[in-house]
């Protein structure tokens, strides 16, 4: 690449990383307030308990079945030093953050515990592991920030005796940086806070922001096609890759010479969105931004879900979505607001009922850029909004979300810690579909998980809109089923998935989770019996053995 | 789809299209103006003789190879009247509109005519007909607009004895149109000013505007993943690609249920771009907008190629693009004015040098919506340009580029006429390899191109901008080698593929005119053995006797 700064960084967060143990992150954030849990037992039937996460030493761990010659390969490849085997180690990479994986660091249901964790330094150690997996017959699961919510980085063996996890983590580099072309490689383990901070340096940023940011990798979100909550202003991370680097058994596969193309299909689509089936993702090249010089992040209240979801489909297709648009229904309007609690939500809600405000829904708007920018644009969004007439709650309410839009995950353990029964989903379709399938969806979850004394709470929100469409998230909370769980939670995934993929309006089985393991059998109703051949096919084709990231994607 | 309103159309201009011949499309802008001759001769050494299209009479068409049992199944599908065998009907489907297709309609060359042309009526007819072909290991041409430049639509036979060509034209049909999602199902036959006609009745637009806009397809947009002139504001079409029916051997393929997912690959970017070789489009649900009110299109000239270059990739990256933003280079800008001429002309050469500007390069932007959105982009896109000081040479010069706009193909017959040796190509890529790679393949050109007494005329421009990078498209005369023109050809395209293709800055080996036969040879070098090997494994899966266009994408 011309004009292009190679770049060497220190990397002393690195011991961190590479002793990972699987624990809660915990934090200020995880702690629900006392009038926050009242809130939740009233409207729930939640009776509090203390069911903390097990210690990992009650866990099973069954001795690592690596055989001992794939072991002598793998250490050739990467150095004896970085081939982990010891409990921890390997504890520590069994499973990702789903519903089901945190449940079975509480001591239910089976973990997925791999034979050895393999660390590979470079692009070059990456694909001299996977060829060794795959002459050996091991099973290997890519493994980034290890943040999936659908089982996608689960240590699942599929037909294979053994298999191991490949952290990326030492794949921590920002390769080089072409500012002409706003073109940065990063190799793939690079953490998106630190992503952030090494463009940074050189003025710019990815603006990659999902709700996993904080332990999420560039390789996770390429290999999973993540959208993060500015995606209206920065893109889906699959509009951000402009290149790959994938190591396949089949040898390095390297895609990406122009920003578009009509030289056949778009191969890039089809490796971003492979989920490690294809190949692990070792580099990828990202279209980047210049740094904003300001942001304003702005609360609204809508009147009702209908007028909301109109007003962000204005905004889509008059092409004037600030950068981050996000809409809560009334539901999940009542949980912030609950939740949040104080004396300033008091004056907020009487605020709203005096405004005549029945059904309120939050709309948070953020603009980032230049200053003269970002006014324009703010200007630009409202304008089309006018006729809606949203109620501004100002500034402070659109940054405390800022602030805490990452602290989802550790709120989960906090609630899993208390005994509820905490998960989200997400789809998204078209316009015309958006409030049948939300009503489709809401009634399948409270269906599936109402009984005597368990109501449950299902919110929702829009945080991606499209000029035809918007994705639909959901967030349910209700009293888990502690004689049950898996089963409370199986039944209630299997009806919104239903709900979503088998009558019309039809949805995505995911917008920006991915498939993993609990989307796959949805998938062939999406993409039709032929779409799974032809994933199978090109599977087939890089990955003879089938060694790669066993049931994901395909299932078992 | 919800809120659908189902269309039906009369068919009018339909018989047209079935008896279509091959013919120069003529009219008023084909004739160059003795001004424009005398410009040419002077620059490139021209001696004009007149070299017409040999009458088709003329042409050797050897007898329909169609086997009786394959000729009999097809009649079944399509009904008799729908499969053509005669010499007229055969000859009017003998290949696109690539410098070689219209070579071989003069006579040079050896034509590829098929053995029969199809004409299925709907969808399913099309599924059938493809059924049959595979059953009866017969190769099949899907055909549209049959425009393409590459050799998409010759009726190669591959490895077959027969290739019937499955003229697509009686899928002419709005099939709905989704006014609150902004979506619209097209069948693949329909051409774009008629599809513009339907969808303005609906108050929408497609705003796609490729050069071959009079007459090329919904499907063949699709299958050659098409950039119109109007791209920097509508988006490529596979950007405006919500969904598409295929029909496979393997059965039909339909894809597309949410504008986003993150469900496994894209697969409807291996769909569009597939040329034919994975299966037929039937039907294509296209993202459309609402119609524009008001457009204002204006001249700039900015002097020197960096500069203009710089200008527009200051407005790719910041975002301020105009819907159509096209720089031209010096040569470029040179032809242009000396092909128009007038004393307009003079005038305007004389104000810019007064003005100062040594290499003067012109620059259309076009903007189209709603009033006051137009001026407030408009006023964006030059303030953004502000420091390059952008000389405006008013509406004028914008409207009578948006005019002529369409004219390429036509002029190319009367130059072809006239003796001379016109052919266009195009590549992309990164901004920080723009300057090289043009100069690079203008290299290759000239070179390859210059003998004594030809000079050859190079004219490059940008017309597809993205933050990361930009097409760069050549068009170059020079007089026709009338003893080997073929060689002639093929030497200057080897030697502009070669700089495009083998050398960094690396260039796509198209950026909008597809693979087709005259690309395949360098596909390998852009997306890899391995991506290759992955085409050929999806082609294997859907089309398992190969008999889906033959020789195109990926080669014989």
């Amino acid at each position: 690449m011309c004009h292009t700064i190679a770049v060497t960084e220190a990397r002393d967060h690195l011991d961190h990383r590479v002793r990972r143990s699987w624990t809660p992150a915990g934090g200020q954030d995880a702690i629900l307030p006392p009038h926050a849990a009242r809130w939740l037992a009233s409207k729930t039937g939640l009776v509090e308990r203390s069911t903390p996460a097990a210690p990992d030493s009650a866990l099973a761990v069954a001795e690592s079945a690596l055989p001992e010659v794939a072991r002598k390969a793998l250490e050739a490849a990467v150095g004896a030093d970085h081939v982990l085997r010891s409990r921890e180690d390997r504890l520590g990479r069994a499973g990702g953050l789903s519903y089901l994986d945190l449940l079975r660091h509480r001591g239910t249901g089976e973990l997925t515990v791999p034979d050895a964790v393999v660390l590979p330094a470079d692009p070059d150690e990456v694909q001299r592991v996977v060829e060794v997996c795959a002459e050996h017959g091991v099973g290997l699961v890519p493994f980034g920030g290890g943040t999936s919510v659908v089982g996608g980085v689960q240590a699942l063996r599929g037909t294979k005796e053994s298999v191991v996890v490949v952290d990326l983590c030492r794949l921590d580099r920002l390769v080089s940086v072409d500012p002409v072309s706003r073109l940065a490689v990063l190799q793939a383990g690079v953490l998106a806070p630190e992503a952030e901070r090494l463009l940074a340096g050189h003025g710019l940023t990815l603006g990659h922001v999902p709700q996993s940011f904080e332990r999420a990798t560039i390789g996770g979100f390429a290999a999973t096609r993540s959208s993060g909550q500015a995606s209206a202003g920065y893109g889906r991370f699959e509009d951000m890759v402009e290149g790959v680097r994938l190591a396949t058994p089949r040898g390095e596969w390297r895609l990406g010479v122009a920003p578009a193309s009509a030289a056949g299909p778009d191969l890039r689509q089809l490796v971003v969105g492979s989920e490690g089936a294809f190949g692990v993702l070792s580099e990828v090249t990202v279209r980047v931004r210049r740094l904003p010089e300001t942001r304003r992040y702005e609360g609204f209240v809508l009147d009702g879900w209908s007028r909301g979801a109109d007003a962000v489909r204005e905004l889509a297709q008059r092409r004037v979505l600030a950068d981050v648009t996000r809409l809560s229904d009334p539901h999940e309007t009542e949980m912030a607001f609950s939740l949040s609690g104080g004396w300033k939500t008091a004056v907020v809600r009487r605020y709203l009922r005096a405004r005549g405000v029945l059904d309120p829904c939050l709309l948070v708007l953020g603009w980032e850029g230049e200053p003269g920018e970002v006014a324009a644009r703010r200007r630009a969004t409202l304008r089309a909004l006018g006729s809606l007439r949203p109620i501004s709650l100002g500034t402070a309410v659109g940054e405390k979300w800022r602030h805490g839009r990452f602290s989802g995950p550790r709120q989960r353990d906090a609630l899993l810690d208390m005994g509820v029964c905490v998960e989200t989903l997400e789809t998204a379709t078209y316009w015309s579909g958006v409030d049948t399938l939300r009503s489709a969806v809401r009634a399948a979850l409270v269906d599936s998980l109402a009984t005597p004394g368990r109501r449950p709470i299902v919110a929702c929100h829009i945080s991606h809109a499209y000029e035809t469409g918007a994705s639909l998230y959901f967030t349910v909370l209700t009293p888990r089923d502690l004689d049950d769980p898996i089963g409370q939670w199986a039944r209630a995934k299997a009806a919104a998935c239903a709900a979503i993929s088998s009558n019309g309006p039809l949805g995505t089985i995911s917008h920006h989770h991915a498939v993993g393991v609990d989307h796959a059998p949805y998938l062939p109703a999406e993409i039709g019996s032929l779409g799974v051949d032809v994933l199978a096919a090109v599977k087939r084709e890089l990955d003879p053995e089938g060694v790669l990231n066993p049931g994901k994607l395909l299932g078992p």
